[in-house]
């Protein structure tokens, strides 16, 4: 197969003139996805009212959109569930791993970990009682620090101002060989890239699906419960959708088979909708060919930029293995830089203190928005107009 | 005011023929939401793409319409926030309730309660370690079941069975005569009737928006905290948007200001325009009309079942102080009966083992609906065809 990514980009509404390099945080509108929202409002809840529980598969649609989720995230069918949001996903998988180790009391991440996640894990402690620990170390400290008294490490495999990609299959058989197991998060991974959770023996993994996978302002995230543990893993929010028989309304919990456990409460139906619309477009897509075209913008960015700006700090690795599909520089003056490059239609990112982050997304990113992306940066640091006093505000959100 | 509930029922699309008495499972389709949720899907996802969520409020959003919430459940604003699911809500409570008991060790709760409120409960004691108990009476137990134990009470103020309704004020009171906290499950109550949880002086309350606030399928759920604890309710769910400044990815949490603690990840936003269309229609309703509407309903079909057929048993209590907004039934064969209704366009509910449950929701339901109801129930019940055998199947979805 190779993939035809301009039939990908047709299959977006994007506005004219801009050139989108956001899709890492909030990715763009697939065309379709307003017509199957509606088309769940007006021909399922409308239509069917509570009977659309069964008749339009709104209960089963968790774990039906989590197998179109394991497709590109190497799990196997029936490893991945929908639901909540990531920081909730994180909690939950946490939980589980922490009490699938009753001796340890350390959970281990780093500092270019997402904050919501180490929050999550800080709340997680606290609740626990004070016996555990979040324990965090520099991203290329992380290796090292792995030893026996690690229960699980916490890691966001990309990390979101840098793009540092860790190694995962390595991370994961360190950990295993000290005993620990892995939660993996795949925030910006998910869509980004291949990724391989069977083939690195990851335990438990979770991600969100605004992102690379289009799904749309909070979009639903997904848990991945590893085959061989989803049968042991014990749900810490424990929901009645994650137990055994729903709607015989038992007063005991008993979790439910396998991922079903790691379900809580009621399913984001519309949310859902958009979701699924988004899913269809990788259908057509190769995820080999997508990390080529990823790589291959990259490359395109980072060369004309250090070629005609000066000033600008790569943040990203150069090495492509090091990489997930972003690319940051550092600007002291980063916030403003970056809002005259939106004021001119090309939309990064800024994350505090001085990045600029810039995410290639090839179902709807070319050569040819690279190229203007370049220019305008170097227009704007041409004429110094980044420096302008009204850009000088507050950060922006996500 | 006085509400003109012909007109709030031309404000609901109801498929043609239907008598929808489970609006208190899942609340119809309001004819504005789809064009709603398609605004904020091609106008603002589609055009603002990541600007949205500063340019189209959805940041803000959780608040904003948690006030609109706060006004139908007597809370003052800026205490009710919106986000995650019920379940999710009443586990972020239970924790931070227990969290400002600490010399205490029991949850009461009882057996009425919908039991994924037991589940969750019940992970939470698991996550604490074991030093916590759950204790279930029957629901007319629990006022002298409260004692100085008690961390903290979880009741869902009416019965997802049988509709009964505890009072709300009196337990609070009695809780707080013994030292302890409460947590209120609005499930059944919000948009139901008058709720006053200021008046009653609830400490923790939660709910969803899909039953009587009509929000849809999935539709997020809400929490309030009584303003004198909302700055020292720490949540155990700390997520990044309850951080006190989450755009300055700061790696230690500090609680946001008051109820904003409670957020915790990315709002939904899709099924969160799809609630703001729904809490429209409820900016003309007034909530004693409301409430006298309900019980008029109510006791026309009570009567009505009452004096024509024999062999179902009340299993609603009489007192209207005693009700929520439904009305409930025991047969043996109820499941079965209830398939019959369903195919017959009256469109109630069933819950194991053998309750038939009504919802009497005045903003779309009248007179002439109970009345058919009412007929539709005594014809199946005259001709037997309750127990046709193809009807004696597996019990349906919420």
């Amino acid at each position: 197969m190779s993939t035809d990514f301009a039939a990908t980009k047709r299959l977006f509404q994007l506005p004219e003139g801009v050139v989108y390099l956001d899709g890492n945080s909030l990715g763009p509108l697939v065309k379709t996805a307003a017509a199957r929202v509606a088309k769940v409002i007006e021909r399922e809840w409308g239509d069917l009212l509570i009977t659309g529980w069964n008749k339009a598969g709104w209960m089963d649609q968790p774990g039906r959109v989590g197998d179109r989720i394991a497709r590109l995230i190497g799990a196997a069918p029936g490893s991945v569930v929908m639901g909540d949001t990531l920081s909730i996903k994180v909690y939950q998988a946490l939980a589980s791993a922490l009490e699938m180790s009753p001796d340890r009391r350390v959970i281990l991440s780093d500092t270019g970990n997402f904050p919501s996640d180490l929050y999550m894990a800080e709340g997680l402690c606290r609740t626990l009682g004070g016996r555990y620990t979040l324990k965090t170390v520099a991203p290329e400290e992380v290796m090292s620090a792995i030893d026996t008294t690690v229960a699980v490490t916490l890691i966001t495999e990309v990390d979101y101002r840098t793009g540092r990609r860790h190694d995962m299959a390595d991370i994961t058989k360190r950990a295993h060989e000290m005993g620990a197991l892995t939660v993996w998060d795949l925030a910006h991974s998910a869509g980004a890239f291949p990724v391989d959770l069977a083939g690195a023996k990851a335990d438990f993994a979770v991600g969100c699906t605004y992102k690379y996978l289009n799904s749309g302002p909070g979009g639903p995230a997904f848990i991945y419960v590893a085959p061989q543990h989803a049968e042991t893993a014990r749900p810490a929010l424990s929901g009645w959708l994650g137990h055994e028989a729903p709607f015989a309304f038992d007063l005991a919990y008993r979790p439910g088979a396998g991922i079903e456990r790691m379900r809580v409460g009621t399913p984001p139906v519309l949310q859902l909708a958009a979701l699924e619309a988004a899913l269809d477009v990788w259908d057509q897509v190769d995820l080999n060919d997508l990390r080529a075209k990823s790589l291959r913008l990259q490359d395109q960015f980072i060369k004309g930029v250090e070629s005609r700006i000066p000033g600008l700090a790569l943040a990203t690795p150069r090495s492509h293995l090091m990489r997930g599909s972003q690319v940051s520089f550092r600007h002291a003056e980063g916030y403003a830089i970056m809002q005259n490059l939106i004021a001119e239609g090309v939309i990064g990112d800024f994350r505090a203190p001085d990045i600029l982050r810039f995410g290639f997304t090839p179902l709807f990113i070319d050569e040819d928005d690279v190229a203007r992306a370049v220019n305008t940066l170097a227009k704007i640091m041409d004429y110094g107009t980044w420096d302008r006093p009204e850009f000088k505000k507050r950060a922006k959100v996500t």
